[in-house]
């Protein structure tokens, strides 16, 4: 059953449930990494979890201090939600990252305004400012979206990159912008990411 | 590669990340209940991550004003991590149940020890106050976290009620207490449990 018509039309609480339905389908976009230790692709609400834990743990070693936690977190939880209509975009697809603000402009538009007016305001604002990637808060949270697919792969034998033919530079250039809010983090994985090209991790695979 | 061998042994990061890479591990663990539109079953990263959004949603609808809406954020990213050692057990499973918390607490104490010691007792703090259930953050994180499976089988036609035997009695039963913190909700909730039943949702299937 549709689960928002337990609720008045057009309440305020039909228009809540209608919206955390329609996020369920975020559980079936698949990213390009894999879960570690298994053959399977990660999802984007699995992934949207494992940011904020990430941002609760390692918000300490953010470059600027008095960073907002709370809109970091947010930021994270609501972020790739849009990829419900304008799916998960590959970071170093070159084709699919020409169309990437557009289709997900319009699929935040679409999205967010299932909620009452204001959240839809309060949600689309988070998104957009993480879009921008201005604010400390959403440079930061950018950071964490890059990290963690960069520690995905290094725990999985480079599994994605290899797959997809990405070089090394590629890597090191797309997520040198961790290292503006996260330098010591950015450090050790740069130093890695050169020495697992040395050890051959870079070498395309069928 | 094992990721937290990027920093010093035994240094704050070692452990961050070891702790991060562990968590991994809950996106491996069923839950009983439906991703809506798929037949596959809903793990536990991704149940933690719509809780997550649906507290920021919903919040308003509590019956106790004044709610520390971060620490109800931060006790649903972590309720279930103790799954990765004790495995999700089925809230109606009555066997399962007399051993759930003494195999929490045991995962409790090993996984959240990856972290450094201040963090792992903040973490611990969280988990604790979540399981005492005492606390209104507590109460409306749980009645979170109890709303939504229930929202979720009744998109799925009562999929995981039905497969386990489980009759109405039993779900208003367990589910009640989503009534002491979102009554306007758990109303409506609970109105519709009873009219699926008249309409045969709770008959068994094979």
């Amino acid at each position: 059953m549709d689960t928002s018509t337990l609720f008045a039309p057009h309440s305020r609480l039909s228009q809540q449930i209608a919206f955390l339905a329609e996020i369920d389908k975020l559980k079936d976009i698949l990213r390009r990494s894999l879960v570690a230790g298994t053959g399977r692709r990660e999802n984007s609400a699995e992934h949207s979890w494992h940011l904020a834990l990430m941002a609760l743990v390692l918000m300490e070693h953010s470059s600027t201090p008095d960073i907002n936690q709370v809109r970091v977190l947010k930021m994270l939880l609501v972020h790739d939600v849009v990829e419900i209509d304008a799916g998960d975009t590959f970071c170093y697809d070159l084709t699919g990252n020409v169309t990437k603000a557009e289709r997900e402009i319009a699929a935040a538009t679409r999205i967010f305004a299932l909620l009452p007016a204001d959240q839809a305001t309060e949600v689309r604002e988070l998104w957009d400012e993480f879009e921008a990637g201005i604010t400390p808060e959403a440079r930061l949270a950018q950071a964490f979206d890059r990290l963690q697919p960069v520690l995905q792969n290094l725990r999985t034998e480079g599994h994605s990159w290899r797959k997809h033919g990405v070089t090394k530079d590629q890597v090191l250039v797309h997520n040198r912008k961790i290292g503006e809010m996260l330098p010591e983090i950015w450090a050790a994985v740069a130093r890695q990411i050169e020495l697992a090209d040395q050890q051959g991790l870079f070498e395309s695979v069928a």
